[in-house]
């Protein structure tokens, strides 16, 4: 069934695509539940959203305090950003 | 079950294809969890209501902060909605 | 085993099938999580109970404010009920 | 392995099965998480424990507020009890 | 897998299948989310751990309500034992 | 795609294996969500991490409260760890 | 689908297979919801991010506190980060 819509609409990304687009670029900025924002270069994800960001940094009140490489489980996940965008 | 069901009522409209029509059209409010809104042009979704945001913008106490284009993980969402409904 | 259920008990009305009885008519309310209400002709729904409601607007404090066409994500809803119930 | 299970024990009740005997007749309470309580006649139920309600009322401190037909989303229940327990 | 598992340690107990021991038998504890206790002789469950509760009491501050018969959504379930431990 | 996994990495304990290494042995402590814990003998656990706890104990402020056998749902769980540790 | 996608990017790197990177070796920090963070040598983790930590310690403001082995149910982490990012 998803398969048929797909083929209607060549216009529509589907969400998970577009995270390709940012593989191995410039960071993105992740924000998450409970107010905390990760940035970080994307170096993988899967189904779930669940992501691997390397020379990751979390950002409180606008001061960043480095981690390096990071996975974090997709379900803590609001929405994923480039940066560049900001 | 689910097509028979369909089958017998033609007027009905499945929340998922509604989204085909606002697809890189006029701009969408996103109603998220946590008093959070997001409004921008709908370029993808899945079954998940994962969705793709171009041009996007949090709007916090009326005021509008621009991001740019955002991956919002569908388990935040609570309503959609075409803005030029408002 | 939900079928057998179902033939020994045509009183039974399923939850989902009501739906259709409101569908297009006049309008209902969709109570949400988070003292949230929707007011809106039904004009669709799923199995997650992600719906579309046309005409919609939220109340808030006995006041109502305009939303136009909206798809509702299912996990948020409390109830929906017809509203010349009340 | 379920069904192995049952044939073990012909005493116990399945709850799904127990709301069957309370359809269409006394009025059940429903108690919601987050403090919410409902009143009405159980006219139909499925697998996720979505209710249908009809002649409901909303209970709170003490006093009733009449809503009519309802069709509760199975999650936000606690317990379903037949009324002419209390 | 799970079977594997389970032929290599007969003493080992499925959750589950610890509640067919007191079905029917001494009230049973349930401990709820929300700082919610309920007391009540068990008359069934299912893989959910849905329950069903007979001559069922919500205990509030060391002060019991009686309900009569419950059935209790498993999701909202902390705990169950066996009211004898006490 | 698991058991492929598996294969390359001997070294590696799955997670719920590890739980039969303290069946019928010293207590666990299980830490719940909800600033609650838990002190028992682990009798038994499913694939969802619900468990079977004997001789358990609920640890309150440094005080612990006698409750015997309990039947512990899996969604409660934050950790598990045999209290020989500490 | 997801086979597909990979094929395309062998730059991307899958969220659970960096865990493999990280068994028995230096110790990771395991950011948790509810603002609670352990340390631990990473001995197994299965595919709903159950993690297996051995000599594991909670860290509370600033003052790390011992536990031993511990089995964390994988819903309650944020992200896994090795610690010697730090």
């Amino acid at each position: 069934m998803v398969l048929q819509v797909d083929r209607g609409k060549e216009m529509s990304k589907r969400p998970l695509d577009i995270l390709d687009q940012v593989l191995n670029r410039e960071p993105v900025i992740v924000s998450l539940k409970g107010d905390r924002e990760l940035r970080g270069v994307l170096q993988g994800y899967d189904v779930h959203m669940n992501l691997v960001l390397d020379q990751a940094e979390e950002v409180t009140d606008g001061t960043s305090h480095r981690i390096g490489t990071l996975i974090v489980r997709g379900d803590n996940v609001i929405y994923i950003s480039p940066s560049h965008n900001q």
